[in-house]
């Protein structure tokens, strides 16, 4: 496998960007990632989106897209794996480019979710569930974790607010992040006292949608040798795993197996352990899958991710720092972007362009993109070179 | 670029599978092509569907599927591209093996569309036209072929009456086809005959929609060379290109240039010239299609399509056979699924497991899928060892 670099990245605020189109949203951040790359264009493009065929009314992303970016006649699809599709498409784009069929790809994941009414959004997410075992008895995406919450709380004996202190962090980041939707910190108190959705998730816990796209240029590594300036980042680990796509088919349903299994397969394929990992951007759509998340890549025991939480190992200067430009929590989860999202800012953190939340000497980030619950888990580490 | 070969191969008959559910389609293909590889599971799966998010409420078909077939855990994706979307999964199944991130990988293409009422249907197809542009217009998807079809009357200066000898070839081949939706051959007189949809394309120039699976196992070439048996199906070419998915925007209407662009890239990697081409699976999603894509590929000089047609050229018997197991017209176009069907048919020629329409001594076959009007087109050139 040939190795591989991103050479340029790209991003929207996540808003509700009323007047822009999805194309428009995407191109946006495409331009912007080929302006800091010096490309004019590229060989490939992946379009990572989760429902624009039933919120915008427009499937067939990757030709529209192209043309609308001024790369007309180039090579591109769309790729979805429910809200882990950004990270999907930078996999499909690594392969490409790793493959050697190409020497340049853009992976973009956009999605646009605000001009839907809030019910029908409702529904288009509960498509990444199970239609016939969990849409069916009326599970939302929301129930469907708070009844893994549920249970974790009384499996592991920790109080509801316990939870807390992830999303304080997440606010806390995204306060220094100008992409991010929500730019103001939070305090305990207003967690305590924000409205219950789904007992126990609060609306605190859970992570807003919004309009956004990010995009990053890949390019073969020796490219980026002899045209990346002075910071080369290699993508050194990348892996996907499946789980079954209804929660209650799993033996253990507060235990990521996908993420546990491309985790290592990342960790294996880029040679470094958990505790070489500077920050993490983990899938902090609801704050149990923080929880969830740290346990099953190896930064936290089983049942202890509120522990890390607690003694401010999540924090940017802590151990193991997560939702360092405000995760999915503040910065915002427009499902199909948000894996691009977390790619975009670990990069920003190994470029040392994380202003106000800039993690130290970050060398190692990785990131976790979760499609449904649990079901479908890209894990990808990014190095310094 | 590592070589990959074809190990197994499976498909549904395209029908209306009122019995099974989307993923219970694809998992009859896929189990039928892992029990023709003699794999009991492979490293990847890629999922070729244009619509199951409107049509079946249910997305993330990645991991939905690798669950229902016994591959829970596997890393699995969904891929769009209209219906260009079985091909696009093919190729991604192919980079995914090439880049040696896998060592065997599944592409398979699903779409069931007779659970919803034909004016739904009508609609979600529309999603892979311009939305802005063409849909918000009223343009349906055979109306936007019947303008393309009608300006290439005027223009080169054809009849209707000379474009039936593409459906009669389609539906003479298809009734040799058990999974072919329609096998039963139809006669000039009942081309004629038959009823105008949007003048001038009637009932016999436009595929039928169904449900439908068809699959296919990849596998690194050396692989297959120990374990294959007698008859080793490479891939020598393989490639794709967007064009704009609005067709007003064209210099040229009445020219593919994404299936131009495609078929040359794909020709140079598997150094043949179209001559050395044994048989070629065309996207006739109407027969206007099939002209133009002769064109494009290069057997037929601009405008002169219908001539092959017409003089026997596209009949197994012939220069260039064409939809040589019914083709889009008569095995049936089940959008998503459409391209694996085409890949899977080009196969069973040229292992000689095409009773009553194999082409004799074939031994280079191609397949071409469109997305969209000539928006997003792939085309894979395979090859016996």
């Amino acid at each position: 496998m040939r190795e591989v670099a991103v050479l340029g990245i790209g991003q929207t605020k996540v808003d509700e960007h009323w007047d822009k189109s999805l194309k428009e949203l995407a191109g946006v951040a495409i331009l912007a990632a080929l302006h800091d790359s010096g490309l004019a264009g590229a060989e490939a493009l992946y379009v990572g989106n989760m429902m624009s065929g039933p919120a915008n009314h427009q499937q067939h992303l990757g030709a529209s897209i192209a043309d609308w970016v001024g790369m007309r006649y180039t090579s591109a699809m769309h790729i979805e794996a429910a809200c882990g599709s950004g990270a999907a498409a930078f996999r499909s784009a690594l392969m490409a480019v790793a493959s050697g069929a190409v020497d340049s790809a853009i992976a973009v994941g956009v999605e646009k979710m605000t001009d839907s009414p809030g019910d029908e959004i409702t529904g288009q997410l509960a498509t990444a569930a199970d239609a016939d075992w969990e849409v069916d008895q009326g599970l939302s995406f929301v129930a469907i974790n708070a009844l893994i919450m549920q249970r974790y709380l009384h499996e592991y004996k920790w109080s509801k607010e316990d939870f807390g202190a992830f999303s304080i962090n997440a606010h806390a980041n995204g306060a220094h992040n100008p992409f991010a939707r929500f730019q103001e910190p939070i305090t305990a108190a207003i967690y305590n006292r924000s409205g219950m959705i789904a007992d126990p998730i609060n609306l605190m816990d859970a992570s807003p949608i919004g309009d956004g796209s990010a995009a990053a240029v890949l390019v073969p590594l020796e490219y980026a040798r002899s045209h990346g300036g002075s910071r080369i980042i290699k993508i050194i680990g990348s892996s996907g795993a499946t789980d079954t796509i209804a929660v209650h088919d799993r033996r253990d349903p507060l235990w990521l197996t996908a993420s546990e299994k491309s985790a290592k397969q990342a960790y294996a394929q880029a040679n470094v352990t958990p505790q070489e990992i500077d920050l993490f951007e983990a899938h902090d759509a609801f704050s149990i899958m923080a929880a969830l998340s740290l346990e099953s890549t190896g930064f936290a025991e089983r049942g202890q991710g509120p522990r890390l939480a607690n003694e401010g190992a999540i924090l940017t200067t802590g151990r193991i720092p997560i939702s360092t430009r405000g995760g999915l929590k503040a910065r915002g989860h427009p499902v199909g972007a948000t894996g691009m999202y977390q790619i975009v800012e670990v990069i920003q953190q190994l470029r040392g362009e994380a202003e106000g939340s800039q993690v130290e000497n970050a060398r190692i980030g990785m990131a976790q993109n979760i499609g449904g619950s649990g079901s479908n888990i890209y894990t990808h580490i990014l190095k310094v070179e």
